[in-house]
């Protein structure tokens, strides 16, 4: 058995999730493991297993982490657990997800073999991003999937001033400007037009929402140095890090977004491909032309 | 002698406008035109001309109204003079403006003509949209550019149900979705990904603002149905009219747009050409790819 | 009955199509209808039905043509029947066309109320196309979905000139440029990036493949009006009308396109909507982002 | 001195070039450097300076090219010279260029202190490419920008299945599929809708023209693995390295693209911004929105 002390993290508000990790929590007893449920999961569920843990007691004590949910749930803990260097899991309890690739009626079967070390191992860089204010930094904390910086709710834009370690890249007028990892490369990025990106790249990519220029693109650029966002001027804009947002934001605050020293380690079945979740997840290939 | 009453509209905001205005006038009296200032204007500037009034007395009396200032005062006057029926000419004292097409510094040489009746003429479609709760009409207005549903300040999306003439067209889960004339096709609408739609086309384009699916793709619509959008879901989402915001949209409203029963009567210099403002506006064949 | 005289149409390469169409032409002649086998479809298929005909004969003498194939075979016949004023149906044999809209498993439930009345008339613009050499006409014919002018095989670009109405608009260097009917606004254009145009637009869209600036946007035009597209440089350009190619255009040469003073007509089964359609083919709102 | 022995390549075929290269000639041997012109170059321009060499030669004995030309002339020397460790400058005598980015005009104040040590370095990487047929390698080469696999002249598309290192990626359908380095980011991909790529990015980036799918998107890929382009259907598909092409492509046959061992070494002047030159090339923040 390689992984013997597995937490489990279960997201909170569907209905029949407490069945789903009760079925995951017996199906571990079986294969010798024990099992610590996180804290706010216990706290929305009920307890179960052998005990509970808050994160940081998950990452100084567990061997893995399985999350049961969605890509939603993942983002939530992984940004927390990936600095501990836990492994995860995901095991998805809707439709495909792009990170949490196990579909729940199939757990069982694709667990058993992992849980003995059949896995492959992919590392997914996060970002560390804080905001600065007057040369303090009044916020930090560490993202999986995007940075975003936009406009309030009113009907205006946001103007942004970007520099990459310290050299002018750009102004940008748009509704807001999103930094996204190559996780996050499938998610709003993409809405707003963005490339996707390999996990495999060492790199972020800078997309802007709704940009009042036309000569605007994304671009990608190196995660091993600095990317600044200058607000120069908006309505009420804020800043987003994952779900967790940064409100109230002043002209000449920056947000600084670099690379955490930390990864996250997300362990796939063995024969799991990156590009099969693509396909099925973004129907390439469907929605065909005349 | 063409147009004998010219109402002036000015901006606002700007200093030195006042100086352009006075310019306007005189040059108008030379030409033997009674200059009446609209009221909004005369608040903000102080008397000018021969006497002020609003925008209904402007409607009811003068025969030309000219609009000193940039696209956006266009934009403010427009939709309530063009049911009026009073056709407009656009000077513009900052860059050359999609709709304010006659630069300031040669107003007076490219207006004696336009006075005297040599000019081409054009109508732009303009749209009349509401919301509608629980069967009620609770606001209703005039828009020349767009009208606007998308998500308040919080970084969630909005879920809409689009209709046309009572036909399911799509649901649309996005930050937001446009529907613009073809005058506004150049404005949010081309920020958001749509194209540009020659003012000639009977049809608006729905452009949705990132769109949380691959397949979604601007789409032009007759303008002489009805289009309704039903707010499914939403933190907080708000409906805009050009300038105009209505906040507070609950599940269940419905907005509708519809085309005007009214156009805007826009006078352009004999030899104008909507592709070279194009053109020079948002720089066709510059940018270029290496 | 409604249509006495019925034409049938089939494509000519599929395995299984003849059987296909003796199944047709046994329902029609149930239905009461005399049945004409189109001259083409007799030569590959064999003699079927009550006679044959080529296509001015079908104009001349048949009150409705059925397609059975897909949209390349609607392609192929509609350019030649639109002008005679000959309602089109289309029963399609492989998955859902965007214009062969009845699959061919249903055929008879949904044509039978169909002959005898019950359907909805949809017109669909023609696109008159031309090439101009040196003040001559030296090719013209009809086209349904586009006209397209792009390069030869080699890998370079070719520079076009267009001009609406002798209006100069934009010299565009690019892979091609296609000028495509609402229509075509669901084949090649889309593919390039264009948006979707509602049948009822009296417009063409214009959209530049791979163009060499990054602010080209597609362009929705008037169809009352000529577009002229110069071949200003390039080698090997091309232009395509559907599928018929004129090849070794020269510098000089102009693509005049302009809205035939035909429409093609097609029915649909009451209860057909476009909208429908549009989202099953292209499979709006699938393709999830995270 | 640095750079003692310096080659020169010109561009060909502009007239006006002879007198360029004998100023840029006189200025080195000023600086007391032996200059050695590219045997094409003589071949056009007639002797200049104090020798001839092809690439072969100047690999083995220059410390130093400088082109002066435009983006082009880079592109077909830097494949050759790339792989011998030879940095090149790059002099733009028309306007300013992505990789030649020294102003003819101010050539000899921004070579001086280039010449003495003063510059900035960077590496580009080169793409090995290959087509395989049967088993056997056809062609390899290298390329700067791009492997563009494309249609022929006809108005059809390929049909190309992707691999990366061994992996299914997709199946595509298109005018043509174009793997890009971050150098030809801003090239031909760019045009097809690419998004740009730092130079520092270890990524290609797969992008498709006129993909026959709605969910289509670009994807960086990273360039140490292989990518491979397997030709499944297309009349006359044919295989562009840079500007050299490979044509007669078959059903079966293989392009593949790896990372070159051997980077491109280009020199800058001191202060130097990859980020200026996008600005300037590419007109960002140009081109408004209304």
């Amino acid at each position: 058995m390689r992984f013997r002390r597995v937490a489990l993290v279960g997201k909170y508000h569907a209905s029949g999730s407490r069945d789903a990790l009760e079925r995951v929590v017996h199906f571990l007893h079986e294969q010798g493991c024990e099992v610590t449920l996180e804290r706010e999961t216990a706290h929305h569920m009920g307890p179960l297993g052998d005990g509970t843990l808050d994160v940081a007691g998950i990452g100084a004590h567990c061997d893995l982490a399985l999350v049961v949910g969605g890509d939603g749930t993942m983002l939530g803990i992984g940004r927390q657990l990936g600095p501990c260097g836990v492994p995860l899991i995901g095991i998805n309890q809707g439709r495909l997800g792009f990170i949490t690739d196990i579909p729940f009626d199939r757990f069982a079967d694709i667990l058993r073999p992992m849980l003995r070390g059949a896995y492959e191992e992919e590392h997914r860089a996060l970002m560390r991003a804080g905001v600065w204010r007057d040369g303090d930094c009044v916020f930090q904390t560490i993202a999986m999937n995007d940075v975003v910086v936009n406009r309030g709710g009113a009907p205006s834009m946001v103007e942004l001033r970007v520099e990459v370690d310290g050299h002018f890249v750009a102004n940008q007028r748009a509704d807001g400007l999103i930094i996204a990892s190559p996780t996050g490369s499938t998610a709003y990025a993409l809405s707003a037009g963005g490339p996707l990106i390999h996990p495999a790249i060492a790199g972020w990519v800078m997309v802007p929402i709704a940009p009042h220029t036309l000569s605007n693109r994304p671009i990608v650029l190196p995660s091993d140095g600095e990317i600044a966002i200058e607000v120069v001027a908006g309505r009420e804009p804020s800043a987003h890090f994952d779900m967790q947002t940064f409100t109230s934001l002043l002209p000449g605050d920056r947000i600084a977004v670099r690379r955490s020293a930390h990864t996250l380690r997300l362990l796939h079945p063995v024969g799991w491909s990156y590009f099969d979740t693509l396909r099925r997840k973004l129907h390439w290939n469907e929605g065909v032309v005349a």
